[in-house]
């Protein structure tokens, strides 16, 4: 299963439970806890246990990751130290004494503990898209994501707690920690209370976020006048941290020291993490632990120390979910028997918080939000999704058409569409379900969640890592799914749906606004195709038809064309024999959105594309051809066909709405 | 010329200039000074210059470097602060005016710091046996002196002044700074001042080394109730600095944060050098700078962190003269133009005071003394020493039989040996010159030198590097040529000396202690050597005879050797028919001590002991033979012959003095 089953999941904790739940503690927000009572099985993970249980703030976090008895779905939830009671009250009331629960915590077990934060990374580098970023300060977005390389080893994991593991992370189950430092976050922490009597780990930073080093270090232009420059030393580098503090009697402020601290701090750990880099030949540097989650100052600094020390030949690199390593992979130990390694995962956008990262004095509210409860949620799809075997490169492929962080005019109207459209989904999604009769009230609660998650885009275009028309729709999808509209287009649409897909070549006059029709005509007069991918039914050519394994809009299902076909089969010979014949094949392509990511397609049809030789691609739909894949180079012949059925992207293009794309690209040579 | 020349050099500043310089600075010592008069050039090391002329002490040092003008010496003096006036009116009034002085100062070209440190490395590398040492804080002496190998690149030498710099030395001209770090002496300064409130460094030591770190830091075992074995950490190893103090809230002792702070700065140096080694491939790294300088606990702690991080792999080694590189190669850089490469120097023993680290608790006195006034001071020779190149492992090989450092009860024997010696020296001294008005006021400052030095090692046996029979005689020659006795065994004694020397096998009876004569009758029997170097005069064999190059005891000189030669040339057909054929041959070793250093011949006997292809070696007497070389281990057959003229010494080897020693050793396979 991709999706939450109807019913299933989310919102099903008893309205009783919850009010009990809510009298006891005010907080947490309703949907927190809202999943436990599900679970099959949950593992906690308490917190930065190198604290002894006390997280880097004042008010520590806990972690619980919840895995759901009937969705196949991952539920990591962060909160304060205040709600463990009660958190532990709830499990206890609702969880331990059924039998089938399995409770894990990594507390228990000390030897784990990095084992689990290793399994934990691998498992958010494998699955989620767009996980790792490089922090560019003044850049706008600052968040740069990297694209998932297909091949995550070997890398560097720099875990900086209270002091700093760096671990070279060979395999799936081999890792080493090949080097530490005992200045870590506790050293920033404990010096920063003794200078600055500032107990508070996000206070100290915020003061750091004020200071001026230079009145505190001494800089080599402070001891030679200017650079030095036989050494290549420039002026401003830091010689001596807190040097001008030894022969100067004045006062130094909090804010300077704090700063001060920061940067010596943070040089060291990225001069350490260059030099374990350089010497096992590791391009790939990941930091990690609470001196980093999410900080922009502490990303700032490690990543200005690392291009210094490296030349920029190393880039620091960053996770969106780090602060969910350990709870990851103690579950991932924990359901072991499981092979969780032989599903894949994808980020459920309704039920994660996302990235909040904001310098604080910003945005103290989010921060603060964001510290007491954060949570994260990983949908289970059956089977492992991969490449498609004729990508060009895979590790170049880029999906998405327009990176909406980066093209801020883009993004803008695209929120704005998908908002005013949000009327017309809550009555469809009323109208999908006649017979329910909360089904007004879940499409008002359906309403309010994407709008809210809009709005928090508009601000914080980065919280899942890119923001692209596809993620916008997906998002979309999640939400409808949490309150239970796993179809608002099924049934009465998508017959229709794929009629009217058929008919796309008589309806537009020529020439269309990407015409390479004539090309492809003349093609057609050539030797057959061995075998096309998708949709093409003529000469011989045998046909992998590839469709959604879940709902998206009005999209057709692999189920549904099944459906479909055999009714097209017993009307139209040429269906029959084709199919008779196995040279019309029905595969579900493992994505359940409008658009198309040729980087995680179903296992089952990589396999098919490769016994079949196929050497013809054939991707259509506005959400397949033109939102993604649109640049999308390909080892084979491809057919990219779209009807532009929006006003303002149609104009982007250089066309008018209803514009026909018919691009037709030939096999690199 | 390889000592002081006779009226030349140390004393002769006058009486009232002295008196003139005692009255307007009270201190230094009227031998401060002595030299700069007749120097010909000196150069000024303002001191730690990033420290804008301050040094680590309140009262930072300056360091000047002299050359004489008549003696082939160098001078290194360092000095508080407090005389740099006094000094710069003594330049000004005695040396400036005159045309022949040439006045360098590193603190005028920024530039040329770095290469002045590693000019001045290099030099105490290359010509000053025993300077790099490894410290053991437990061990007595707690001082392992290396033997100076022959090529001394590369290296990489980490300089801890107020930050980091780490240098790869690759040859005489060439080197890197390929690392560095902020967090250095200034910073444990800086820190250290804000958290104690103590502002002195010596005091920040000295607190640090009555400090308990784990009160401050968070320990392994204190997150994991002991070791982390999967990882291979153990219990007590520090996780985070400065941990404990993030959570909190009690006080901490000034102690026990100086000494965190100790161990943070040091382990983190300690990684980065073992990092920066391990990347450039190299086993020998010299710590200095004036975070090391000979301090205890800091050369304890680097030591201790380098030796975790390594695994023993590396050791970490500091210089006896650390302090006096930048002054070493100030003046070398100086005195380009004279090539000093092409001579080799020694420590003058009775011009250098000596390594004087103890802990600060124990020894403040000598300490506030050392850091006052610290000298150091290289006797030239106008050719290149090198190895006897018929040593079987020149990088193994070591002069000394008995290391007195090491071997207390022998240092007790000969420390009261040479102080009971003293009167007899004293007498002969003034025999020796009969002419000298003063020669007994000269002697008697000779006995309270000499007197001086032995009490000095018999508390600092470290002092020099090594202690040996064959330092403490250097160190009487060294304090007798201060005081203007080059010779006091000149003109009297040496003919007698050698007759004597010749009829040795005639006048004790068989059988000797170490009796090999009949084994090297028998050889005699057999083929005939090529060329023996030393003494040997008959069947064909040809021969090098190496004598002294300066005077010692009653060792004959080379110049002696000369005219005694001539003489029995005259009156002894066989002597005379040699010399003619070249087949007796007078070459001076390059030595001036009654023992021998085969690591340091002069390069004209090594060339001549190469052409000549010597395969016999002869090393006589009680210093070449007993107190060195006797377990010298070499490439062809070498005979040791001694008569051993000391009662606690014949005791020690079994036998009773003037016991006979005649070893023969064969040429290895």
């Amino acid at each position: 299963m991709t999706r939450c089953a109807p019913g299933g999941g989310g919102v099903r904790t008893s309205r009783s439970t919850r009010d009990n739940l809510d009298k006891s503690i005010t907080l947490p927000p309703d949907e927190i806890f809202r999943n436990l009572e599900n679970a099959k099985s949950f593992a906690i993970d308490i917190g930065e246990r190198d604290e002894r249980g006390r997280g880097p703030d004042d008010e520590p976090l806990y972690e619980i990751s919840v895995q759901e008895e009937i969705t196949a779905r991952l539920h990591f939830v962060k909160f304060e130290n205040a709600y463990i009671e009660t958190c532990l009250d709830f499990i206890k009331a609702h969880l331990v004494n059924t039998e089938t629960k399995v409770i894990k915590a990594t507390g228990v077990d000390k030897e784990d503990e990095m084992t689990c934060l290793i399994k934990g990374c691998n498992f958010v580098l494998r699955n989620i898209p767009h996980e790792a970023f490089v922090y560019v300060k003044h850049a706008d977005p600052e968040f740069r994501f990297q694209t998932t390389h297909p091949d995550i080893f070997p890398y560097l994991l720099v875990n900086i707690g209270s002091g700093v593991s760096i671990v070279r992370v060979e395999s799936e189950d081999q890792f080493e920690r090949i080097g530490g430092s005992s200045i870590g976050g506790g050293t920033f922490w404990g010096l920063g209370a003794l200078l600055t009597k500032t107990k508070r780990f996000d206070e100290l930073l915020q003061l750091a976020s004020k200071g001026q080093h230079t009145n505190v270090d001494m800089l080599v232009r402070d001891i030679y006048g200017g650079s030095y420059e036989s050494l290549g030393l420039t002026g401003d580098l830091i010689a001596s941290s807190f040097g001008k503090s030894a022969t100067t009697d004045k006062e130094f402020t909090k804010e300077d020291m704090a700063k001060s601290l920061l940067h010596m701090i943070s040089n060291d750990i990225g001069q350490l993490a260059c030099l374990y880099a350089k010497l096992h030949n590791l391009s790939r540097v990941y930091f990690g632990g609470f001196f980093i989650r999410g900080h922009p100052l502490t990303m700032h600094t490690i990543t200005y120390s690392i291009n210094y020390f490296t030349k920029g030949e190393v880039q620091a690199l960053f996770l969106r979910h780090e602060g969910y390593l350990g709870a990851i992979g103690t579950f991932l130990k924990g359901a072991e028997e499981d092979n969780p390694n032989q599903y894949s995962w994808g980020e459920n956008y309704a039920g994660s918080s996302g990235l909040m990262s904001t310098s604080p004095e910003v945005h103290p509210m989010q921060r603060a939000r964001s510290g007491t409860f954060d949570m994260l949620e990983m949908d289970r799809l059956e089977r492992q999704l991969v490449n498609l075997p004729l990508l060009l490169d895979a590790s170049s492929y880029v999906p998405d058409t327009v990176d909406l962080t980066e093209d801020a005019m883009a993004r803008e109207y695209w929120l704005s569409c998908f908002e005013d459209a949000l009327d017309g989904v809550v009555k469809r999604a009323v109208a999908s379900q006649p017979l329910a009769l909360d089904a007004a009230e879940r499409a008002e609660k359906f309403r309010q969640k994407y709008r809210h998650k809009l709005q928090t885009l508009r601000h914080q275009p980065f919280a899942y890592g890119s923001l692209t028309v596809r993620s916008l729709l997906d998002t979309r999808e999640h939400c409808l799914n949490e309150f239970n509209f796993p179809d608002p287009y099924s049934k009465a649409g998508f017959v229709r749906s794929l009629i009217s897909r058929i008919k796309i070549n008589g309806k537009y006059a020529r020439p269309w606004l990407v015409d390479a029709y004539d090309d492809w005509l003349e093609r057609l007069k050539g030797p057959p195709h061995k075998c096309a991918l998708f949709f093409l039914l003529s000469r011989g050519t045998e046909i992998i038809l590839a469709s959604n394994s879940g709902p998206a809009l009005n999209d057709v299902t692999c189920s549904e064309l099944a459906i479909v076909t055999e009714r097209i089969a017993a009307m139209d010979t040429v269906i029959r024999t084709a199919l008779n014949q196995d040279k019309l094949l029905l595969v579900q392509s493992g994505s359940s959105s409008p658009c198309l990511d040729l980087s995680r397609l179903d296992k089952g049809l990589a396999t098919v594309v490769r016994e079949r030789k196929t050497d013809l691609v054939v991707i259509e739909g506005m959400g397949r051809a033109i939102h993604t894949n649109y640049y999308a180079a390909l080892r084979c012949e491809s057919l990219k066909l779209a009807v532009i059925k929006n006003a303002w992207l149609a104009d982007r293009l250089g066309g008018k709405i209803f514009s026909v794309v018919f691009k037709y690209e030939l096999a690199p040579p």
